[in-house]
């Protein structure tokens, strides 16, 4: 089933909904889900309305060009997607596979809707992987001499393979800053911690060390300041004085996993909305 | 701050939302949250929505004749409510007084946006505590033979208070199909299982014999079915082999506070919307 | 490391945690792990101690011997297993493989101390991924009139390749009474609810029609009755009315892994002891 | 039932168990629990052991005397307790009440093993319920001015009523140097974060800047160090864009209650042994 998905968001006025459905109405759309928010701090509206295409009275080339006096008129920013247009994802990966795994795996059993053409690493691990499930394999060195360069082949395949959305399925390397720009809200990280607590390095040696009695993972967008950018999505385990910083890794892996693919699929449904340094997830 | 807040069910179909925002739009109305759910199994949609009333060009009173046509027309089942116009909520209660003292606290911190005129019990427990916080305590001593008479006392009472709502705070008492139906979605009860496991008397008791490793609480609508209907919240705790029944008993009174708290909260503020034997919770 | 890793029960009495730790004093072993639990119900005492063997004054081959006095005075049950000595598991599966991927990929990390000989299924699609994993790969088709032979050709290969313990990864087909003696509290399966509610088939089917806001996963030795058997591990994930049938599949898979995982690893290690309906899960 | 209960810590070698199990066989006591841990990697051998004083050969006061060269052999750090000689605790508290009326409520409910013969606050809210429930009440109002003079009054009264251990109910003071120095691991505080993240003041403000999807609480033994001391216990509730700062004030106030009780419990149970800045917590 096709349906056309719109995130608007926009300073809040009287009238917003009622002539983003009117707009629908008016031709024949169907809505099949609708949620807004209003941040009542900063007085911004937020919305995700998703309609149906069957019976849709306008083509889908001339939705955007309908719009937008409506969009105009409320200053919106908003983007517009439709599910049966999956996203082309491309996942970075370094030694540790599983959230590679698990992205491959859910993707096999259609639970990601998207299509996934390419995968880069700076380590061989994942080589093998790839063949097994197809999937082109770009394999890019990189360390603090030629992270430039190296990044240069990157957006060049990238582009190449048509990528939207970039999903680091716990990859070691940071990116520069105008790699964070030209994929801005646009590429998701796993990080093994509850963050704030326990940013950059060794984060489960981090939480040993502290002695927490629960550990963490957090799904964020990335952004240019490391482990900073804005939280999709976070989960947590319980842990105890038994557990050495080994049993933290093995108890983490499954929360890894479980936080990183939601916050994959939510963006592959276009259900997250950013604003500052938050983000909105429609549910 | 006082607004208008409208739930609706009806059959799904094209232009249900236009025209219901084009109502509140019509009058002035600023819309606060707007959330609807579609149940693609029954084809039912589900809406909840909420305005400001400051500056809304139709004085209360006038909205539901207004309004009519419009549910007319679709076919709605609605309810309207202003946040201002708090329910007025009696709570039952046996021996066990946790979940009574946890609403009284929050309603005393203003959590929760209701009057509570009245407790009623089969015990004498209680009476302190309403004393304590100045509520009318009516005792009613319930046994298989005078159930019938005993209820129509407590109806009396109920309604000569102008009750709206009941929560059963541990009350240990079933109700008759009579009284249910008087009631109907208006009667709370918290359960101490995730049921549908465990239902009936001594769940902690049921929950050790079978070893679980975890347990639960769940609040519900009362119907006449016991502990069976529409689920409104439930959590859970782990447990282990080193808990005894009486350990149960102790983790669980957390669970069952937070749990009941959250559904009477959900209920008050107008969250909840049941259709068959389940909830729609608007968040 | 190598270590040794007694379970004893037996009825409670003054002086068996002195006899048994003087016992391995007596012979220089060090204590890594000693934990024990009295269930005050039964009267019954629970122990698990590990020591290492390294500097240990008894040859493996003889601890047995030198124990059986001890173990009679207190007429313990008990069993004896070496950390060095790992487990040969056999993996059950019928057509949904998440599980059976994930105990192949911890496995494949060192995560699951044990050797993995053996896939058995009732379909084809686990053929490929034993191959990909470089394990023997059984296909043992089933029906109700076939099931006793087929169980004898099952028990041939699992003798065959000396099976100490069947990990039932989503495997749909119900063992008979003969087959489930044979390996009694040695078949671990994954049931896809909070048990006790929701056994037998689809239960993500019966939670959804329930309306339940939290779904579970159940991970059991298996006894005779149907989902009736010793819980080992259970865990739950929070589900709303905006979640279909199919959503709920999708969230509880992450569940059914990480609880299933987590079992037959705890089985491995040797941490669990049954006694009656329950387990008493060593952590 | 009176138990006694040792904590014991020391660097671990061989034969400690034995050693302390035969200890207490000798007496003729039934040990109810025991439990070791081994730190692995600072080699430190944790224990806490309980066993009934029916029928033990050793009365109460000669108890130490006996165990004292054992103890020397290996240089353990230990403790005594009786499980009938409940502590006394004093209770710390600012505006916010619900941590203390929870703490009074189990109190009364047999929940919690001590006396609670004070409150001390910087305010008068308490000072009712402090009346309701018949305990002492100080009020000790306190700036930087006048802290260590205010300080000296609190100790004073707190040795006047031979207070053990003192539970900070959401108190807002902080203690100096030499106050915590004197009641060393005998404070614990809660505080509403999961702690390390938002450590200081405001957390509820600075988890909604944040943007997190999961708010927590910490309760920990109070050092010189704020919000630094060894954390005893932490869980979380999750919470999304839709909740308001007052939100995450209302659905953590159920989370502080429970992780608070559950670590003063434990306190008060002498389950909790403390090492570096960890806690090994004995379930």
């Amino acid at each position: 089933m096709d349906t056309a998905i719109l995130l608007i968001s926009c300073r809040d006025q009287k009238g917003i909904t009622a002539a983003v459905t009117n707009f629908i109405y008016q031709y024949q759309g169907n809505i099949e889900h609708a949620d807004q928010h209003i941040d009542s701090q900063s007085n911004v509206f937020f919305m995700r309305i998703e309609w149906s295409l069957k019976g849709f009275a306008l083509a889908k080339p001339k939705i955007i060009a309908k719009f937008a006096p409506l969009a105009k008129k409320f200053k919106m920013d908003y983007s517009l997607y439709f599910s049966a247009e999956t996203s082309r994802m491309a996942i970075f990966v370094s030694e540790v596979t599983h959230c590679l795994y698990d992205l491959l795996l859910k993707f096999k059993e259609k639970q990601l809707f998207c299509q996934i053409p390419l995968i880069i690493s700076n380590h061989s691990q994942a080589k093998k992987i790839a063949e097994d499930f197809n999937i082109k394999f770009f394999f890019s060195q990189k360390n603090p001499q030629n992270k430039l360069s190296a990044e240069k082949k990157e957006i060049a395949i990238l582009r190449k393979e048509k990528i939207d959305f970039i999903a680091l399925a716990r990859y070691g390397q940071i990116f520069t800053r105008q790699f964070v720009k030209a994929y801005h809200t646009r590429i998701i990280n796993i990080h093994h911690s509850f963050l704030p607590a326990f940013a950059g390095s060794n984060p489960y040696r981090q939480a040993y060390s502290r002695g927490v009695k629960i550990i963490g993972a957090t799904s964020h967008y990335v952004t240019e300041k490391l482990d900073a950018g804005p939280i999709i999505e976070q989960d947590i385990v319980r842990v105890s004085h038994r557990d050495c910083l080994e049993d933290l890794r093995f108890k983490g892996q499954d929360l890894e996993r479980t936080v990183f693919s939601r916050a994959v699929r939510w963006h592959l449904e276009h259900k997250i909305l950013v604003y500052g340094n938050k983000t909105v997830v429609f549910d």
